[in-house]
């Protein structure tokens, strides 16, 4: 049966509000209080279904190749089997989980072994990424940016609707949900001054982001067709790509940002499938002018994924959500992202990491940061509990959610969540 | 002995042009046509010796968790050892090649086994960088180029003077000397033209950079202070960063150079230590203004090497040295650099990799790039068989070279070489 059948059910207890239910089933890697060792597992309800175990008891129905790819502290032998060895995989698992299989089911010992409560598990970070993109496919995050940073008669630049422009990020820097970030240090200029100061960053902000992950990638020279490129891509994560915006006002000409977005981007810990995410693909916007040929594609394929961002302020007992918007109205795709970035002849690899660029909508409240939703500090948001932010404040959470609705079903990605600490002294 | 002091010599007889005497003993990974494992070596003459077989051999004097790195197939488990083991094992490797050390010159089996002819080894990537990052060093290069792109009136930006100017790079696409560059395609716009088009480029150029590579790095969150910043530093390499300028300008702003510098970048295979760098030092150019607290050094400590680019056009039988330049016009330090990227709490890691920037002298023949030399193509470099370029052709040969001199002795870095073929049809 086709993994993403809404009439599946799994034999655990699913809640309907879950964002992962059987049809989702999102990889990721994880280590346990009684086992340190990294292994890949697979999101079920409130359960991580542990890969390592499942394949090495032979519970999946797979090849041997296959199944030795779980004894790896990584996901990178998994990723190099490729796309018909992802979708093997994803649908012996989903055949492993049915209500009506008992090979797990009843099998007490192993399930007892492979299937860990959510709570007791410490997600890890689910790719180590060697390579860290971050693009800037938000027409109107562009824009706002432009108008605020630059000029509003001309805040897109002329590059912008020809090509999904984009910039390399720091990897070492990328962190799982849940790691607290610090806040960055470093050179800032008032309007007129005549040298800059330095201290702790008083625009601290999120970003909304989602990246894909690399799979398969490409030889040095070579490049990946827009029409193919999705079989390069695993699946999907959300990001926040934290940004100092005093530091990146100073520094970014010419050669772009660089201290100002290097000292975190959180990820999401499961990489939601691209086959997942089939039921909700959407048609991207209309591309006025038509790309070159080589960004054309046969079909414009987004994604719908609605977002939600929520920000705990110091103290408070509970988040308010500060802005709303959606994967679908990105102006580029993940295809032509990836067709892009290889054009040149630059090699792609597995586990490369390649973020969105903020995703902010056309209305006020779908905004992906700060610097938009309060217009650069000018129109203070007010909280639920009256609290008040321009930009973050030392002890702020912010949580990014994402989720995907169909009519039989919703699933999500989880969240990515990170605290603000103090500078350091 | 102090493995820099000039009276010493090896007991492999070492050519006084050669880059790797006694003194330098660079570090680098290679393989055999008998064995495809990549291994640890030092250069020393036209030889390679074998760190892994005289390590295991016992030959090197070093406690047990210093041998067993060099079992490794990276010079990462080394790199984490820290300054002071890198310290004792280029001594032990000095004591070792000494002409009055009978411990390998006279052991027959242990010496042909250990010490492989250059001309037998392939030499790999010194390190595989997860971080790749370029620093903008050069004041006069930073001038020509801001002339050139922008406005001769305020060709460096207000930020140049306050802070060493870095954008992040492709890890992905860093190469090792003696790979074919193949020429990218992209889009370019023409001066008034509505749109773009797509082709190969037609401005390929050079960079004549080096780079340092990280042996330990900091924790997120942390930084590394710019008086102890070289601590952390193994050591130099030469790096071409190769360029299309065309594509550079069309998609540059604002989020810095993408395509047109990610589809390759040479660096050379071996890595001279700082350590063997230190009879070479210099004091850097002064700076006005002072920097802010946190780039100010105790000390201002160039290196003083001697920086050639050659060109060998197509089916020409030699090269024409087309620049001749010295690290030590560099504005910031290495130190500096360090402290700058790390200040925003960025975690850097061994084996990241650290570019100068290209580096542009004062005179018309100490330019870095085609695009200074030839002033964006309006002014022909002419060659010795009287070949005329403006960028680079297919089949050009570009080959950086970097040689220290002291009075009793001269050393080098090798070299960085790269062909450049056609684009893909």
């Amino acid at each position: 049966m086709d993994p993403n059948d809404p009439r599946l059910v799994a034999f655990i207890d699913v809640p309907r509000t879950s964002d992962f239910p059987i049809q989702n089933l999102p990889f990721g890697m994880f280590t346990t209080h009684d086992d340190r060792s990294p292994r890949a597992g697979v999101a079920i309800g409130s359960y991580v279904l542990d890969l390592r175990a499942v394949a090495s008891a032979g519970a999946l129905e797979l090849g041997a190749r296959e199944r030795t790819v779980f004894e790896e502290p990584s996901l990178c032998a998994f990723f190099a089997l490729g796309q018909a060895a992802w979708r093997r995989v994803r649908a012996s698992v989903s055949t492993l989980l049915r209500i009506d299989n008992p090979r797990l089911r009843d099998e007490r010992a192993l399930r007892s072994r492979a299937l860990v409560p959510m709570a007791d598990v410490t997600l890890q970070m689910p790719v180590e990424p060697t390579g860290f993109t971050d693009f800037y496919s938000s027409r109107e995050h562009a824009t706002n940016v432009g108008t605020m940073f630059r000029d509003p008669q001309n805040a897109l630049l002329p590059n912008w609707l020809e090509m999904p422009v984009a910039y390399n990020g720091r990897p070492s820097s990328v962190v799982v949900s849940g790691t607290p970030v610090r806040r960055p240090q470093g050179q800032t200029r008032r309007s007129g001054a005549p040298r800059p100061i330095f201290g702790p960053t008083q625009k601290l902000d999120f970003e909304l982001e989602t990246a894909f992950v690399v799979g398969t990638g490409n030889a040095l020279g070579e490049s990946i067709a827009v029409d193919t490129a999705e079989e390069h891509i695993f699946g999907l994560v959300l990001l926040n790509d934290w940004s100092a915006r005093d530091l990146q006002q100073w520094e970014y000409q010419p050669l772009g940002p660089f201290n100002s977005k290097s000292f975190a981007s959180s990820i999401s810990p499961w990489i939601v499938t691209l086959d997942a995410l089939e039921p909700f693909r959407t048609p991207g916007p209309p591309q006025d002018p038509a790309p070159l040929a080589y960004l054309r594609e046969r079909q414009r394929r987004g994604f719908d994924i609605a977002l939600d961002v929520s920000l705990r302020p110091k103290g408070g007992s509970t988040g308010s959500v500060i802005a709303r918007t959606n994967m679908r109205t990105l102006y580029w795709t993940v295809a032509q992202q990836l067709a892009h970035h290889t054009i040149s002849g630059c090699n792609a690899r597995p586990s490369d990491l390649m973020g969105s660029g903020t995703i902010s909508g056309a209305d006020r409240s779908s905004l992906g940061s700060l610097l938009e939703l309060t217009q650069n500090a000018l129109a203070p948001l007010v909280l639920a509990a009256g609290d008040r932010r321009t930009f973050l404040e030392d002890g702020d959470e912010v949580t990014i959610t994402g989720s995907c609705t169909a009519r039989d079903y919703r699933m999500g990605f989880g969240e990515v969540r990170g605290t603000i600490l103090p500078a350091r002294s």
